[in-house]
This record gives C-alpha cells, sequence and structure tokens, in this order.
C-alpha cells in the first residue's frame, strides 16, 4: 500500500516532570521560594524565544502521572534537546523525576492535497501556518498519543489509499464540528517515540475535551482503526503562577 | 454510529495516596499525631465546603495498592487541581507517594431519554440530584475504570444506537435491583484519564459489591463489550478516624 | 446468561511482604533479633484469634516476588483491614514494602446445588465447613489469581448455565483425585480486586501443585477459559521459625 | 485431552541479583574486596555440595536486566530456599535488589514412553541422568521461558495427546542437530511460578544459542504454540572470577 | 518450515543510562567536571580499539527513556561485557541507573543468496563490509526493536520460504530508496535477548527516520507482521562534547 506524502513543521517535545514531595518540602521556604523563582524565570526565559523560533508552555496536571508538563515547539531536535537539559540545569530539577514524554515533529497528511501543494507545501500560506502554530492562549490542554491499529481485518496499514483518505476525512469534519471550542495539533512520532502520533488538544472549558474525544470515538477511524495511550490534562501556568504553584 | 447525548456534573478526583512506612514510623509519636490531626483538620475542612460545592471524603484502603483514597467531588476541574495540591500542602504528603489517581466527571448517558430532556438537561430535578449526588453516608466503597471493547466483533463503538440503548437497560435492570443495598455513580473519563469510564459503589456491606459485580458481568453489555481496570476497596473514614487511623 | 448463586465465608487476605536487604542488613543483630521476636509475638496473637474467628498463617516464600506471605482469613473485611495496619504497627515492617496482596472471600458456587441447598446454604453442616475452613496444616503452600476468559468465541460469561456446570464439574472430579495430597481452598474476589478468584492450594509434597495444575490445565475448563496470574509458593513458618528465619 | 505423564529430577532456581553502583562504588576498595572475597568463599562453598546432592553455578549476565545469575540444582525446594536466604545472608546482598527468579523443577514428558518407562522411570539409568544432571562445564548460560498458547484455534491444551506428541518429537529432531554444540535443560514450572516451562541452554559459543533458538522457531510447535518470555544471557564465573569481578 | 541461513558479524551492546539529577546536582562543580572528564576519556579510550576490533560511539537521548546511549561492536560477547563493567567502573556510573540495554549480533539473511555465497559468506567482501560495520559519522541516531508475529493468520514462521524471501525484497527496495540519507543495521537477537531483532539508523537528518519507518510500515511485511518495540532517539556526542554536556 501507499505511504501517504506528508509535511513536517515544528519538532515538539512533551516534557512531563513529578516533584518528590519527601524532598521538596523538606527544604525551607526560602530555598523553595528561590526555587521556585529561579524556574519560573527559565520558562518566562524559553517561552517566547524570538519571531519564527517557536515557543514554550507550562501547565499543572491534574493527577498522578506528573505534576508539571512543559511544552515545547522549535526547530529542530538539538533545540529540544537543549531545553530539556536546560531544565534539568535548573535547580528545581534535582527534586523531580521524569514519569514520560513524548518526542514528535507537527505533521500534515497530504491525502487530499492537490499536486501543487504536494510539491511544495511551504508555498501555501495557510499549510505554513497548521505546520508552524504558537501555542494557543487557553486555559486547558489535554494530550494523549494514538497508534494506528495492525491487527487481522483491522489494519490501517492495509487499507488502500483512497479508504484511508475517505476515513480521515470523515474523522475531520468532526472535529471541525468543535474548531471554535478546541485547538488541535496533530504530531507524528513514526521512528521518534512509541507511540505513531500524539494529539494535542487546548480549550477554555475541559468538558470540550470529553465531548470531542467521545464523539470522535464513534468516527469508523477511532472505532476501528485506533488504539489510544495515555490521557494527560493540565491547566495554563504562567511564569509567575508557576512560581506560585511551587513555592 | 451515532455518539450519545451525555450530561455531566461533579468534576470527581479519585486521588489514592500510600504511606513510606519505613520513614513515618521512623518519626516520633508526638510528631506523627501532630501531623495526623493536621491532615484530619485539613479533611474536615475539605469534606463539606458548603450548600452546591461538592463534597470530599476519605477512605481507609485494604491491600497494597493504597492506604488513603480520598474522594472529591467539585463544580470545576480546577478546583480538583487545588485540592490535590492542598493534600500535598499537609505535612503527611513528605510521606506519602501517589500510586494512582483518576480523575473524571459524572455522567449520565441520554440514550433513551425524550426530546425535552435532551435539549435542557438540568430543567429536571432528578436529573441534577443524579448529576449532583453527596458523597452516600456508607461504610464501604468500591472503585473501578472501565473501558468499552474495540475489538473484531465485539466493538461497542460500531454498534447500531439503538443496539447499546437496550443492552445499557437491561444493565440498568440489573444495578436497580442492588438499588437498596448499592449507591452507584458512574463518571466519564474519556479525554480526561486513561479509562473510559469510572464506576464508584458504596455499600454498607461489601458482600454487595461482589453479589453485584459479578451478576452484572453475566449482562451481554459486560461478558461482550467490557474491559475491567483495578478494583480498589475501602472503609470510610471520619476526620477523627483518620487521625487515630494514622498515629 | 444466569449469573449462579454463590455462598460465601471467611475474608481473605493475602498479604506479601519483602525485606529491604541493604536496611535490614544494616541492623546490629540485637536489634535483628529483638524485631524478628517482636514480629514472631505477633504472628503468635493473630494466628488463633478463638473459635469461630478464623485464623492467619506466615509462608517464607520462594524467588523475588516477595519474602514473607501473610495469610488471614477472618468474619469481615475491617478484620482484615486491621490485620494489615497490625502488621504494619510491628517495627519490621518499616524494613518491608509491599509487593502485592489479594483480597477475596471463600466462595462456593451453587451451580448443581438442590433447592434446599441454594435457598439456606447456611444449614448445611459441610457447606458451613467448606465456607469457614482452618488454615491446613500442611508444609507448603500455592497461591494463583484466576479470571474466566471473555474473547470472541471463548466467553465463559456467555456460556448456557449448564454448560457451565458441567464444565466445573468435570473440572472438580480433576481435584478430587488429588483430594488426599492438595487441600484446596477457592475465593472470589469480584468487586473486591484486580482478578475475578483466587486458588490457594496446600500440600506436603510441593510437586503435587505442578502435577495437579497440570493436569487441570488439559480440562476444557481451563483451556478455552481461563486466564492465569502469577504464581507464588512457599513454606510454613510457625512464630518461632519466623524468628529464627528473620534474624 | 489427557495430560502427559511426567518425570522430575531437581529443582531449579534461577536466581538473578542486581549490584546497586552508587552505594557499591561508595564502598572503600578494602571493604568491597573483602565482600567479594566473602561472595565467592560462599559460592564455592554452595558449588559443589557432595554426591547427589545437586550444584551451583554464578555467570555475569549481559545487559541491564542483571548482574550475577545464581544457578541453583536441588533435591528439594527447602534446600532452594536455604540457598536464596543464604546468598541474602551474604555481605554483597545488602547492595543488591533482585530483578527476577525463576522456581522449577527438571522435567520429561513421557509422551512416547513404553508403559514400562511410565510405570517406574526411576530404574531408567538414562533417564535418571537426564533427570540430575551436572551444571555442564561450558562459558555461556542462555535461560528462557515459555509459555503453551492457548489461544482460540491455536490452543495446545485442547490438540489430541498424540498431535502433541509428535509435534514434540519434530521439535527434538531440532535440538538434537545442535547436540555437541548446546546443552539444554528443560524445567517445569507450572503450579511453581509464573511462565510453565523454562529451558537453560549451555554452550561454548554463543552464537549457537542464537543459530538454535531461530531454527527452532519456525518448527510448527513453536512458530504456533509458544510464548516466550525473557531472555538472559551470561559468562561463567567460578569463584576467584567472581571475586575479581565483583571488587 | 525452513530457516533461512545467515551471517553474522559485530556483537553489538546498546547500553542506555540516565543520570540521576538530585544526586548529580548535589555534587560540587568540580567533582562533576572531574567525572564528565573521566567519563569522555574512557569513552575516548573505547571508541577506536584498532583495526577490525569494533569501535564505540556515545549519543546523549531525548526525552525520558535514558539520558545517553553508549553503542558498542565488537568481536566477542566478551568484550562487550568488559565495555559495561568499564563503564560501571567510571565514577559516573554511581550517579546512573540503566534503564534498559540491547544485546544482539550484526546478521545478514541469506534468503536470496547463490549456494557460493552460503557456503562461505566471508569470502564476500561486500559481505564482509556488511557484517562488520563502522559506527557511521552521522550526527543522528534511532534504535528500535521489532519482532516478527505469530498469531492466527499473520505467522511469519508459518509462511513458506520462498514468501519471505519476496517479503524481504520488498521490504529491502523501500530501505534502498533511502540509502543515501539513512545508514542501517539490522542485528538479530534470538537468543540473545527479549526481541527478535534490532534496528539501528543513522541519518544527518532526523526526519529521514520518520519518513523511512513511515514507508515501511505500508510494506506488507511491516504491516502483517511486525512488532514493534519501543523508539529510542539521540544526538552523537564526541567525547569532549560528552564531557561539557555533563558538567
Amino acid at each position: 500500500m501507499t505511504a501517504p506524502e506528508t509535511a513536517e513543521g515544528w519538532y515538539v517535545l512533551h516534557d512531563i516532570r513529578r516533584v518528590d514531595q519527601g524532598r521538596w518540602s523538606a527544604l525551607n521556604p526560602d530555598r523553595r521560594q528561590e526555587i521556585a523563582e529561579a524556574t519560573a524565570a527559565w520558562l518566562a526565559r524559553v517561552a517566547q524565544p524570538g519571531a519564527g523560533a517557536g515557543s514554550s508552555a507550562a501547565y499543572r496536571m491534574l493527577g498522578h502521572k506528573g505534576d508539571l508538563l512543559f511544552l515545547h515547539l522549535r526547530r529542530t531536535l538539538d533545540e529540544l534537546q537543549t531545553l530539556e537539559a536546560g531544565f534539568d540545569a535548573t535547580p528545581l530539577a534535582a527534586y523531580c523525576d521524569r514519569p514520560t514524554s513524548f518526542v514528535s515533529v507537527v505533521e500534515l497528511s497530504l491525502y487530499g492535497a492537490s499536486e501543487d501543494v504536494r510539491r511544495n507545501p511551504m508555498s501555501q500560506p495557510w499549510l505554513v501556518r497548521r505546520l508552524y502554530p504558537p501555542v494557543p492562549d487557553r486555559r486547558y490542554v489535554c494530550f494523549y498519543p494514538v497508534n494506528r491499529r495492525r491487527a487481522g481485518e483491522e489494519n490501517w496499514y492495509a487499507l488502500p489509499f483512497q479508504t484511508r483518505r475517505e476515513l480521515l476525512e470523515a474523522h475531520g469534519q468532526t472535529g471541525r464540528r468543535y474548531a471554535d471550542r478546541v485547538t488541535q495539533m496533530i504530531t507524528g512520532a513514526i521512528g521518534l517515540d512509541d507511540w505513531e502520533w500524539g494529539v494535542t488538544l487546548w480549550a477554555d472549558d475541559p468538558l470540550a475535551f470529553k465531548k470531542l474525544v467521545y464523539e470522535m470515538r464513534f468516527d469508523e477511524i477511532s472505532a476501528k482503526y485506533a488504539e489510544f495511550g495515555p490521557f494527560y490534562v493540565g491547566i495554563r501556568l504562567a511564569p509567575p503562577e508557576l512560581a506560585r504553584r511551587l513555592r
């Protein structure tokens, strides 16, 4: 079967850290304050590295799967590596472990694209905007990885090109009905991380995550061909809030 | 296939903590007493935050999967986040790890509901009562997450709307036969946590959990379409009992 | 499909603990001796709580899955909870972690029982004896949890009542051929723990475990409908042996 | 279906330990030397416990799955238990954790055996030699556990006796072609540990492991009915080498 | 079914280490500098052990799965063992754990080879070059393990020799289209480690990993017969960069 052509944009790192409460709360409040401010200063430094250079954001997570999610969008894998090393160099890192992470790159499948677009995707301003998005200004984030199933009759990679194109288009229509409520970023991780794709959603009302993902699960592409990984949900932290939250 | 409409109520956090016996028992008894009382005071503060604001409860768990289960029902995800941070700020948190948690929201499926109800669920007092329940005054709690199966012939999300409605109704009848012995709360976690739903049961006799769940397993909806996660069982702890149990 | 009626007896806790060799062997021999004796004294206290109140036993386990298995049979879930808290209060607990546990209740399925028995199981002395057994006086124990399969054609919960009854009876016959060599206790954990049943076997020759479980695996009920969890094997420790083993 | 008769020999413990480099290298060299020599002395003591009593051997492992594999062959489960406790009593144990282990017993299936052999296997000297082998004098060891599959059409335990016998015989022929290069020991773990069998191979050239296991994977019995666990590979350590390797 | 003949070259160790930030950053900068330089000196020593003796390289990894990947190609398994012990003897090892590793040997399947080649593979210079490759001078590395599926209709080991040969040839053609952008090394791990093969890719643009692996996933051999393990991605570190990165 034929692979679709794809266009790629930002490299993306979802970097999740968990604070060791035992060692953290053993620090005296002044030291905690100092570390909280240093971490916030680091976040402020990396959040807006300049025009065309990407952006970073922090979220406080719900549940036991982690405390902080740092989301980095950059031009190169090397910059992502520098950013994770940068966090490791903050004094907070010594009180954190790192339960998970996800390395991927913004991806658009060109299943239905015209020959013009497929030849030179970067000549299309609308496409470039989708490949190099900013972190949107929305309060809640939801992230989960997905695979396409390869099992007996339900094998995405054995479907004809045209069938895959139609299933994706129908799926896209469900997504578009939520366009005003949910901002969506699809990243590809084949050859980079353990799952094939990552889905990052942003909304101002977290119920929109549930409504959208539930409705999509009835799309044939999800019902028959999707394998879902863990779901991570967080609330945006501007640098001063990060400092407040930590100390 | 068509997704059902749903109505949502409280956001719910099942927050499980495990005490590190090695470090805890190394404390002197006075310090343990002090911490136990501070934790009980925190629980007393959050248990009844006021009319219409939700409620919280604590349970001591059986087995190795955790020591304490804190159950929080609130209006918003942000309040749940504040509550988990609130526990982290108690002195007990420094002696605990957090083996698991579950983030979800009370959900009612409107498969069989009239158009009136579907249009404005909040106009129905009986529905509002089920979406915003109190933590019932029963001694034992049982919690487990579930998925609906998507595998070959056994694919819930590929069933017709009407079939799903009928399977759910038959399932509901099994539950209703236990209504006097078991209080039940269904929460949706699609887009919020790793499993699709959470089932929280309360009873005054823990044998009722076994009888109900066993009987339900023979319902077609469970036999063919359910995937079960781990089961957690606990015994209610009012704040003074929490203090006694800890020290 | 119809669920069978069941009768229940003792609540049972399989409580597995593992000693941290690094911290344990750093203690001086006198302190180890002191702790070993305190633990043995605790075991002696809980082993025979009185007529009709249940019993407890300890086993030293083989392999890396744990060091000590405490087996508690009691009237209520609350007593089991008190027993695990009781071990946590011994000085040994501070040197242990707890890799696993199993919470269940002795169960007899009444598939083939007469109406008389089903109506009032507790009127049958033979049934009461099987629901409230003592820990038998045999040197070796074997414990493993099992599920009944629910997958495509191999779905226990979709079989007719009569078929399930016949498969169980054939299985019981295999067990009865080993009755003199192996004592068997079936406990139900649906609604209480992650697996549906627990099987606890006792023998004076551990080869009998292998012979029995191997032969049973060819029974249709196991070959087609059983999912097996981990297997735990141990050697009985009376309190003085527990003290000797630890120090 | 009928279970085959089996004959059993040595009880076998594969005991894997991993050294905590952080704590180990913090010791001063004299203390490391002292511990290394004590461990080597312990190994020398248990390696050859006397005629007919079994044997023990140590291997340094490759990769992250462990550092040392101790292999013990003895008459009883109790002796294995004493040996693992014996290692725990060496000063090295305080610097080790124990990532895995395997408890099993040397097993021969008597599928094709004559009635004479089945009635009294121990009257056959060739059989006794295979049930009570020494640890062979070969440099490399390979260990892996296996299950026979029970899934839909591919259910070993639902095959006729005669089919199982033929599949095993064909498999044995592949093994015999490697007889001069690879020594093989099959141990049964049903009722004793999490996998059904263990395969222990010894060779003077580790490439023989790869060649043999690869070729066998195309045997119908492996292709259709085998589930493989993790593979462990090690290099023999006589006591003086163990001391050298550790310090 | 018939196993293909294979030719083997270097033994290969993928050795992944993770630095404990808490303990590492508690060191004073001078001590960190000293350790960083000692580790770089060790890497410089082992990187080029001499003509025909193999080579070693280090990579800094992306994400939480590890910090450093050491890749060692050597003549024997014993040399790999000496190399992992060599790292354990550096002062850095005391601050690292070891989340994973992979033990394998460069392998070429001789499915389509002439009788001449199969009889004496080492007489073919082109084959010897592929069995004993150097670590290529490319900036990015990608490593992942794979199995061939054995499940119902999708059973690689039950396919005819000729079908396997054709599927592999088609797969090889996809790979060859990327030959200028991606250097590829296939290693066999059957009988040596938990997965059957390892794939190591090198490129100067990490997007080439994604493009190649994605395209290959639509090859019938991957779509139907491949099971993929985790993916690891890293950036090359010459010894001076390793020192810089660590301190």
